[in-house]
Order: C-alpha cells, then structure tokens, then sequence
C-alpha cells in the first residue's frame, strides 16, 4: 500500500533519535470510531456528553503558520498520550510531519494519496476533536467533516479571546480534557457497560486494532486515577446546526467541486455561505427564494446566509444581528446592497433557501465560498445554491427515555466552570461581551446626554 | 341584573324603529366556546383548524373612530346572520351600542359592569374572532384574551394595504368567513361528530343557551348549501407565540394593573414590550439578564422585547432585524441607545429575559408599554420585567396521532388562495414587499454603480 | 434696589466669619464685557484668541447637585482671585448662594428678578466663560447666551472623560486659565496696547466700574509673572456653529417661550432640536422642508436637527453620521422612524431647514426640545419650527490684515498640549477614540474571520 | 503624421455613401477651448454660467454598448450641427467610428496613438461636454478630465430615471443645449463683447482653426434666432468637488499610473476612491491618518473615501449617510468592518485623509478604485493613499465684481425648470425620493404602529 511507503519514507527522518516509536501511520489500523450519546439535561438547553466506552481516537487540529502553537500541540499531545495510554493520537499530514520527530511514540493521519473511495477517512475513525486555535481552525476542522452528518465532538482552546464558540483556555487542558474523557463514565452504565464494550466491540477493524482495542479496555477508565467527577459532571455540548449547502447547474444537476471528495453530495457550513461579485466591477444581481416563492431580487455585492453560529463572523460585519446558536434559524444579510431598504432576515432553520443568478447579471460569474473557503468555480448563469438548515434529529425509536439522543450538528464541548452551576451561557455572553465589545459603554459620563 | 337594566335603557333608542329584536344581550345567556383543534399538515409549517362542530359565537371587532368601517360591520353582520343563521354576533360595548339600530336582531355584548369575577367574559363565550382594521385592531382584540393561553381563532380583514398577520381583503369576506366556518366539517368526523356533539352539549349554559344549542346543530353545517370545499380546504393558521410579561416589585412579589383584571397572572403580548423613558429628559439605565444571567446595562430612550410577530413594529424602526414568525425566538432591541456597539439581539424563545431598573437611573420610573398600550404605572427602582415566549405545546397526550393538536399563541388564520396550493409564505413574502417596501429597487439604473 | 437687599439678607448668612467682603453682588456694577477678536492662524484650522485688554469678569459654571465639585468651584476662584487680582468673578444665583461663605471676597450674579428689559445680564458683562462639568454643563452655559450672537469663549474643564468640546483636565486649571488669560499679550500689540486700552476704556460703567478698570489696568497682564508665553501660544479657538431656532404659529407669528426671555428673536441651540411625540401613542407625522422645498414626510417617533457638535449627541443615539465640527452642516436625522429608507442627510448649514406637523398627525402636539430642554409649549397643528445653522461671518470691513476676525458661534477654547504642535485634532480624535469607543476593536483575534 | 494616416483609413470605410465629408478629423486642428466663467447668484447656492464667446467644441459621450442610445446621440449630433452651424462635435474614438457613416459631416476626436506629452487632448480642446447615459457616463466623460482642475461644463440627459447629478430628459435635448449655449449671452456683456472676441480670438490655433473661429463669430450667437432668453436665464451651475488622489510608495514617492497618462500628477475623482480587498479572504487592515494625526486601524473588507456626489453611490449601500453636494466635506465610510463601532464619518474637505496598508495586513495588497475603475497595481506593504478635496477656488484678484468667478471642481449643468423660479434643490430632492426612494412610506397604514 502506498500510504505504508509513505510512512517509512517520512519516519527515517527522525532515525538517529529513537527509530522504534516515531512512525507516522495509517489511520487504517486504528479502531473504528465510537459515536458517544448527547442526553437532555433538565432545565439546561446544553446536552450531556455520554461515551458508551472512553473516546479511543483523538484527532489534535491547529491554527497553521504559528510555531507557538506547534510547541503547545507537543505538550498537549504528551499529556495525553502519558495520562491516557489507550488513546491513539491523529493530525492532519501537514502537521503530522511537521511534529513526529517530537514525539516519542507513533502518531497517526489519513494520508492524502490514499483510495478516498475505499480507504477509511477522519469521519470513519475520529472519536474526538481538538483544536488549538481561533474560530478559523474549528472551521476547518469542522469542514473534514463537512459530509456527514455525525460529527465527533469538538474540544476547543483559544489561543487568545475567548470566542464565542465554548473555547477553553489553553491552560485549562488537563481539566478540560479529563472532563471529556470521562464524560458519562459514572452515569449509571458501571462496570457492566465496560464489559458489554468488550463484546461487541466493532469486528470490522484490523487484528492491529483489535489488539488496541483490547488495551484500550484495560487502560481505559478503570486505569484513570481519581475517575469521578461527580454526576453531572459530564460534559455539556451545544449542537450547532449548520448549513447543508447544494449547488446546482442550469441543467437542474448538482454540481460537485472535486476538492471536497463529495460525489455528489451536500456540502455542510458551520457558519455561512456567501455570494460576493469579487473582482467584478458589476453588482451582483441575484434572485432570492425562500421555501420556493420569489422573496427579492438583490442588487449588492453579495448575500450571505449565515447560521446563528455565523451570526457574528462576517453577517455582522454587514450588518446583520446577533442570534443566539440556539434559536434555530438561518440569517439572510445582503453585503452592501444598492437599497436603502434591504433589512436583514432571519428565516426559520428549515425553510430552503434559493440564491439564483439573476440574468440581469452583467458578470460571467459570482464567487461562492463556503466557511470562508472560496470554491474554485463560481455561480454562473443558470445556476442556484441551495441552502438549508441541517436538522438536529431527537432520535428516540426504541431508546429507553435515558438514552434518548441527537444526531446532526456540531457538537461543541463548551466551557464549564469548576462549580459546573449557572454557567449555562457563559460562552456567548462572555463572546458578546469580551470579544465583540457588545454595548460597550460610552466614557464615565455616560448616562447624560 | 344590572346587564338586562342597561340593555333596555339602551334598547329603547331604537324603539320606534323595530323594538322586538334590537337588543344587546348579555354573552352570559350564549353557550360556552367551543375549543377548535389543530393539526399539522404535510410539508406546511401552517396548521388546519378543525372545529369539532361549527361555531356559533362570533365575536366581530373593528377599527374605532371610524366611520366607514362601522357600514362595513353592519353588511358583515347581517351576511353572517342570513347565511349562518345558528351563529350569534358578538361587540364590544361601545360598537354594539353603536351598531344595535342598524341591526334586526339581538346581538351580545360583555357588559363593563359585570362581576368579573364571576360572570363569563369574553375568553369563556367566543369561537371565533373576526377584526375588521389594521394591525392595531387585531392587537386590541387579542389583547381581550390576555390572560388565557387559549385565544379563539382570528380571522382578520385588511381594510387597506395587506400586511403580515395574513389578513384577508374586505372583499373577499363571504369566500373567508366560509372557508373558515366549515373547516374540518369534511375532515373525517362526518355526521357522526355531529351528532356526537348532540349529546356531549355543554351542560353549564343556561337554559336559553341550550335551546340555542340545539338550534345551532340543526341550523349548522348540515345546513349551509354547497358546504363541501373539498379536502384539504381547511382553514391555515399559523400559532403566533406571544410573549408573557411578569412585573415584579422590589420585594420580589408580582405586580398586578388592575385594568387588565388579571388576578395575579402575567399578562400576554402579541407584539412587544416597551420600556421606555417617556418624558424624562434622562436617558433610562436599565439592566440586562438573560436567563438569569447578567448581559449588559442599557444606557438608552428604551428597550424592546418583541415577538416575531412584532419584528415589522416598533422594533423595526428601531433597527431590529425581520424575524420570520416560524423563528421560534425573541427579540431585544434598544431604543437609541448611547452606544455605538449595541446590536439588536434574536435569543431562544424560552429563554426569559429580565429588565431591571438600575440603580444608576436618574428618573423616578420608566413607563411599560405592552402591545402598545402604556401601563398606568412605570418601573421604578428595584422592580423588574420578566418576559419570556409563551410556548406552543403540542398536545399529544391519550390522542390519536389525528387527533394531535397545539395550545398557547394566537391561532392566526391565514388568507389562502383560490388554489390552496404553495401560498403558505404569501402573507409574509407579501407583507414585506407589500407593505414595508422592503429592498425596494432603486430607479432604472439600479444596477450600475 | 431690590437685589442690594437680597445681597444683605444672603450675605448675613456668612457674617460670623468675615462680613466685610463676603457679599453678593450685582453684575450691573461689574465694568461692560470686552469683546475678543479671533485670528486666522496659517495651517490650521483653529483661530486665535485675542484679548484687547486682559479679560476681567469671568463666569464660573458648574454641573448641579454635584458636592464635590462645589468644593473645586472654590478652589479654582481662589486660584484666580489670588494670582489674577484684578479679575472678578460672576456665578448663577444658586452657585453664587451656596459658595459665597466659602469665599473671602465679593462675588457677583445676574439677580432673577432684575429687570431683564433694562437691567444688563450675563451677555452684557461675561468676559470668559469657565465650565467644570460635563456637556450638559457647557449647553447649559452657553443657553445663558442663547440670545446674543457675541458668545463669550468658553474654557471648560471634564470632571471625568474628556470629550468631544475640547475640554481640558481640572488638574491642568493653572495652565489653562493661565494660556487663555494672557493669550494675545504677546502678538504685537505691546505695551502701546495696554496704553490704548487706557484711553478708550469703557465709558458706561458705573464709577465704581472706572475705579476697577485703572485697577484692571495695573495689576493685569503687567502685573502677572513670567507672563510671556511665547509667540504662538495663544489660545486655540474652535468657532461652533450653532443653530438658530425660530417657532412660528399657524398665523406665520413667531412663538417666543417666556422663559428664553427672548422677546421676538430667535434661539441658538449648540447641539440639536428634537420634536419628539413624547408619551403620546401615535408616532409624530412631520412634513421636512429644506430650502423651502418639500423634502419629506416624516412618519417617526421624532426629528432631529443637529450641528456636527450635536453629532455625537442624540443624533448618534439614532443612527446619524459622526460630522466633525469644522464640516458647515446641520444633520437631519429621524428617530426610530417608521420606515426602511430614511437615512439620515447631513446638509449645508446655511440651508433653512422647516419642521411642520403634518395635518396627519394625530396628537394635539408633539414636544420640542432645544438643547436638551423641553420647551413649555409643544409645536401643534400648523405650527413649524424654523431651523438654520448660524453664520459664521468673517468680519473685515475696515480692518487690517491682522485684524480680521470672526462673529458667531460659541468659541470654545481647545485643551493645548505643551509641545503646541500638532494637536489640532486632538480633542476630536480623542474624543471618538477615549469616549465614544468609536471602531473599538475586537478581542486579539481581530484580523481573523 | 499618425493621426491623419489613421484618418484615411477609416473614412475609407464610408467612402461609398458619401466621401466628402464623412471624415473622423484630429482635435489638434480645433481652436482651443474657451473658459467659461462662473457667477455667484444672489440667494442662490448654483453659479451661473457665463460663455465669453460661443461655445465651439463639443464632446459627446455616451453609455457603451447600448444601440439604441447611439441612435439618440445621432440625432443629437444632427440637430447641433443644424441649429448651431459653427460647433465642431467631438466623440471618444470608439464612439467617432461607430457614428461617423451616418453623420454628413466631419468629426473630431483624440486619436489614442497621439503623443499625449507634445499633441493636445480632450482638455485642450474641448469647451463642453454633454452626456447620454446614466451616472457611469458622466463619471467616465469626467476622467477624461481627471488631470485637470478646469473640467468643462457637463450637460448631462438621463436615458432612464433622473439621477442626483441634476441631469436633463433626453426629450428636453433642445432646450437644454440651447440654454447652456446662450448662456451669458445677454447678460450685459451685449455686442460689444462680441466684437471684442473678434480681435482676441486665440491665436495659437492653426490656420484652419482661425478659419472656423471666424466663421463661429458669424454664425454664433448673434446668428441664433430667438436668442434671447431673458435676463437669468443662464444655465445654473453646481460645482462639484472632486477628490484629489495621490499614492505614494514605501519610499515616500508618488506612484503614477500609466493608463491615466498623468506624470507624477494627482488623479481626481468625483465619486470615491475605495481601498477593497478584493478577492483575498483576509480582511484589509488599514491605517486611517485624518490630518496627519492617526484616527484608527480599520478591519474591513475596505474604505471609501467619498465626495458628497458619491454619498449615494457605494458609500450609500455601506451605510454611509446622504451628504448634500454643497457641504464641502470628504465621508470616510467602511465596508463591512469587524467592529461593531465603526460608525461613518463626515471630515472638512479640505482635510487631508491618508489610508496606509498596515503591516499586519495578511495579503499582499489590497486594491484601488477610482471611480469605479480598479488601478493595475494595488496598494502594498509601506504605500499609502492620500485624499483630500478640490479646493473650489473664488478667482477674485483683479475683477471686477460681477466678474468673479470659481475654478475647481466639475460645473454640472443642473436641469432648470421652464419657470426657473425656486427650483435650486430640484435635482437632488428629486433624486432622493424618485432614484433612492429615500424615505419611502409604508402602505397605507404607515402612521399606525
């Protein structure tokens, strides 16, 4: 197989240190992933993170281009590998080469040459993201994701502000991730849970696998000294919903961009899809339809439909208000329309929207970018995105009422405090108020006018 | 009992004309309201209203001071009571006092001096609302049900431009009232429901009341020509939330208005609460809390908590974005706020949200506005405003799945199309364009800039 | 005389401790204002201030109800008493009253119950102006001279923020008072100057004002140490721009408000008009017309006519632009106005600008506020309000080159640092920067999207 | 010569129809232009414009790529030739070859491979300009004029909805041209002024030229029947200020553009200049230095620094407010910030602005419009913007005084009415409600809220 070339190519690098341990290798041998349960929560709108056995398959994201934050990955990756033995540490290539030599022990990837049809990929075997980084990197951690609908839970540190999305701060990530990893381990599933596990444990991995799967037991929760947290410790997640975006071409089919591997499938957004002219001295002209029906015709440089996630990225910068991640819903915010009465919209989560390419239009083409990430082919006449909210399913078919669960969304892990009491919002307000400089208040004299 | 003495005071002015049926009678002497259901639809976010058997209680309430509107009462009256002679026609006071004359036939009224206590009002008597004005007129009539969570079902007529609250044209009145009073008639209960209904009558009405009954089921369904619209003609709704407004004193205890005569209880808003400084030359100083949680201090005229629903009022002009009224949602607007950085905000619509005076405010109070109506008293230091959105409950409990129904907001029928197809939005895409100008386009030249 | 017997029974108050001096007297005694010119300096904006002779009567002003500036008020009139001894120092009634026993010399004030016809007020005596206070302290000021177009210049000092008036910091007070003091000393008048001043002295003051004008003469700039300040360091002198109100009832007379004791003229208003409706529930219909053309009609809780000064002020709180007080302009901005399209329009300041209420409107009136002040009386059905910005005129009939200079507006002395280079701007930059957070930025992360 | 060559060659082309005259001709061989002057009117903020002698070149533009506007301009073209014997029509190259087969006479233009250092140009030449098309034509006709401060007169008709630049209907095209070519003509400069331009008459002109200027005084305005208009009846002129815009490199010197054939010169602009950051995906990062002083560090997609014509261009759609064109100002507008306090600014005009890429900006350059034409080279690392605006200069020294007049600026011909009484602001209210729908009511219900 060429990815096991690659690996012994890439690991001779770092021969005269310690050949035995620093290997980058194929994501192929780990375990399949788990995917942990997210149960309602009394008189909270968060869930509650519950593993049905401990998160295996840790894959560590960062923000590119900053060395300091290389060093911190280093630390954060021998905390975990040395506190939690069972686990199985994942980086995207890049960082992978860039880090293997720093580390003692074999690390894992999904290699960029491999067989995307055949080979498993991030979404077949990641139980658990971590990101180092601002908003940006969650994104684009989130969009190895972007074509399906379980996404692992994400963990997040800042590097800097705190955000808006649940970050933790760096220092804070050995709580942060005991309380992760533990997360559901005292909620009532006990030991037989851990036994059950053994059993059926997924057959599909390799023997190598296999044999990790086994130690994984071993070492698993019961290895962790001072497990419990207490009930109600477990992790608290909030489901953001994302766009599933759909283009398509004059001839009604969808049109797929190459580079996201999707054979024509949706794509999904954490927080927008935008429509801008770009270079083109022309205003774009574009129709806009919701739920089938003509809403407008919008002369401007672009239109953005947004999540509430994305409510406080670039549809702020335009204009658009500040919705809560928990009101389901999509913003509709035009980019310096030629109005004066083009207000934003906030329209309902499952209400589709139609962008089309008006042929009054007098570009070839207007640009499309998703989360930020410009595609290599732009809107043309004939053509539509369509975009619509991804719904957030209670799946409860069969399932006692505890087991109750969800499906589609990001799940974010977001910061608790140590009293784990009242902190319920503290993320948002704390993104409103700490990094937006919301309502910041006039000088001392404030109140007079 | 003082309500028959002032029926024949009033009576007697129409004497000489045709004494034996110009009175207005007490709503105590009609039967009980009859409670509509209401049912999902495929592939609609709008509900059917099913009415387990037709309407008899039709409160008509229109635009005051308005001369012109008062001619179109009176044909919609006798239309109403020619075509749906089981039905009984309910005013307030002062328009059945004015009104009585021109009718030649008794009609009902809530008198204001009754014990309201004890004597039924308005919320135990009326099926069915029909409101004849703007959006002030609506308003007003749903502020008579304030205090019950289940408000009868509006059917509203524009008397000029339409608007949002999916109203229908004057003229289209015979089309609308039928469509609505048959609704469900065809949904599968058949004659059985009918006669089922026979025999589960109301037992608390009055005597007079039964007999009425009675007449009602023989004069009912059965006996309107051509009753059969087909299936699917139901009458759509769409549930507005409200919101629910709590005033709270300094010492923590609820603050009643007796003008609302709600004993205790919050009071219901269909568009927004208002608190604003009035004609204090200082700026109100008001404190934030967001599911408990400290926001922000608003230094500013005022502060909106509105509905969707409200989204096109007042918190429009004050910069507040348009919410669709399927967002489940609320909005906090300021009123000119000292601030540059003070967006509008769009937060969950369970999440309650508390207005606190601040001790920083330089006036003695601040006034309350809920639906536009100014409360005789004003927030004063120490005590609070605790809005949150009504919630709309689907009733399942011991239901057949047909039988599924919703309860709280304000059932809002919606003008539907001769089609009855694809026209769910109509109300809403057409009131933006229609009525607000939204992004209306610049002149010929709208796309060269 | 009335007010002689006032002084006596005030003055009584104090007599245990020093009765000879602390008295309060009348300004008629005070000698007649000297009017400063204002000199056009080259690469800048800013005049400068030229005394004739060295400023004698000087108006203290402070912000209300505040104690602990009461006792700085103190602290700055001694400060000047003992180092500029022959200046005299001119408070409100209610200041004068409440410090005179703290002070160990005669005080004057301008009497309310004088003879406004004849009697001299604060506009015929003021040299200087000096504020300690915020904003509303300097509008309350210069409403003293509401009704003359020769304002006094004003020197103001924060007690907090600086803001956007130029303000200097109290703990700068000495060098303040100092560089306005002797500003024009210096600029090539000489001693010839004082010499001049000597013959051409007022000759309407009383005796007793003669006698203090020789005094004036010796102990002024000659008398005070190290006096040269250097070319160049005069004062710096920001003309404002005011607006000139006119009320006019429906028979084309103008209305005057009693309490402006401006008997038929106009009001000068330093920040803004605002016709608000107040508590009334219907919003305020004002037709605009600028340079008597039909521009608008106004359907909005208010109307705004701002100077750029007033920018900052209200007009911000409502959506206008920011306009820096040198652009000649006067803003129009509507409040909360009850359409998508009304964008605030920022216009010459020599166009009139009329206020009407519409035959729409329905209310009886709608308030007008000058400056922060409601007036008595609201504008009513076929009222307008007149409204244009204050000629600045450059005055050059018959003067030298040097001479030239300039009438109108309210000369608001600018906070000078002691480089004196380059900080033009200071006050304005720094106000949108120190006060207003203006383009505050985002957490760490801001370059980031 | 080239141009003559090039001349042949392309008359050729109609050699069939009609040889003789059918001939694209060398502006080189018109006389030069004549300046007109510009009067101050009494209570009026337009000049008036006042030709010496008979306008004689004048340049036609017109919208590109719209046949049925090149249809117009032919008629145009005939009835000037027909009705005013002695002008000379001059087109842009392109335009000159599409028309010159159906014009029955000669033409002039700018041949493109002039030597643009040593042969004349447009504004050599070129006594008045007259525009058909929209906003874009009059922009694209002043850039011609971009290097010099005397822009002849523009007389500009709509061929769609009348704009703000107090264009004309194209219906009116005979009116209006001869109310501009009249101008002056009776306004006491009589015949005697005639006779005088006769011996005045530019001698710098070739042989051929001097030829047409005697025959332009024959058939001039004395030969124009009806020629008397009336005392004031001068075309109104509104001298728009225009931006001044230089760019220097890191090295402190001004960097030139070759297009615009200006050697070290400012360009000017009459709308805007616009830093965007094109289709990079990082947001601009800009220094603003307003005169000289640092204001703030703009996060943006870009800046716009706007004259007040250009305030309803695309400073409008950016949230910029409308600015009268006669408040001498610049608007500083962002697009799209990432800040929530980046209100728009209106500075002095004669306020130098400098937009200076910052260091931390993330892209290699961020680019520059003018006018709506994006430059070949963008603004990098250590370059920088300044702006600031046209001085409109009142030439006083040594006229007389109804021989004042102004340099600076485009003179924008603003459509007069047949009364020409009270129609000052005509064009710009007219634009504001009919173009914009500035203000645009509500449906009928708009003052109930």
């Amino acid at each position: 197989m060429i990815s096991r070339v690659s690996v012994r190519l890439i690991s001779r690098r770092c021969f005269s240190h310690s050949a035995v341990r620093r290997e980058i290798r194929d994501i192929a041998e780990l375990p399949d992933r788990i995917h942990p349960k997210y149960q309602e929560a009394r008189n909270n709108d968060l869930l509650t993170l519950h593993w049905p056995s401990p998160p295996r398959n840790i894959l560590i994201t960062k923000k590119p281009s900053a060395p300091s934050i290389t060093t911190l990955v280093i630390e954060y990756a021998q905390h975990i590998h040395s506190t939690y033995p069972s686990t199985n540490l994942i980086f995207r290539p890049a960082t992978a080469h860039e880090i293997q030599c720093s580390l003692p022990f074999p690390i894992y990837t999904a290699f960029e040459n491999r067989d995307t049809e055949n080979d498993p990929g991030f979404q077949d075997k990641v139980d658990l993201i971590c990101t180092l980084g601002g908003d940006g990197t969650i994104l684009r951690a989130s969009s190895l994701f972007a074509t399906t609908d379980h996404v692992p839970p994400v963990l997040s540190f800042s590097m800097g502000t705190l955000g808006f999305l649940g970050e933790w701060k760096f220092k804070e990530y050995k709580r942060a991730f005991r309380e992760v990893y533990m997360s559901g381990a005292n909620a009532g599933y006990g030991s037989a849970l851990l036994e059950d596990e053994h059993h059926h444990g997924n057959e599909t991995h390799s023997g190598a696998a296999a044999a990790q799967s086994e130690h994984n037991l071993l070492s698993g929760w019961s290895s962790i000294r001072g497990k419990s947290m207490g009930p109600g410790r477990g992790a608290r997640v909030l489901l953001r919903n994302r766009l599933k975006v759909g283009i398509f071409g004059a001839d009604g089919q969808r049109v797929t961009e190459p580079e996201t591997e999707t054979a024509g499938g949706d794509v999904y957004a954490m927080n927008e899809v935008i429509l801008h002219r770009g270079i083109h001295p022309h205003l774009a002209i574009i129709e806009v339809f919701i739920g089938g029906r003509f809403l407008t015709e919008a002369v401007a440089d672009g239109m953005i439909v947004s999540t509430p996630t994305g409510s406080t990225a670039y549809s702020l910068s335009s204009g658009g208000s500040i919705v809560h991640p928990l009101v389901p819903s999509l913003l509709l915010t035009p980019v310096c329309p030629r109005s004066l009465s083009f207000r934003p919209l906030v329209l309902p989560a499952n209400t589709p929207i139609t962008l089309r390419l008006s042929e009054k239009n007098r570009s070839e083409e207007v640009e499309i970018s998703v989360d930020g990430v410009r595609m290599s082919k732009g809107l043309r006449l004939g053509m539509e995105v369509r975009v619509w909210g991804e719904e957030l399913e209670r799946e409860t078919h069969g399932l006692e009422k505890h087991e109750k669960t969800w499906r589609g969304g990001v799940p974010s892990i977001v910061r608790g405090s140590r009293s784990g009491l009242g902190e319920n919002e503290d993320h948002w307000v704390g993104g409103l108020n700490g990094l937006l400089k919301f309502n910041y208040p006039f000088g001392d004299d404030g109140a007079s006018q």
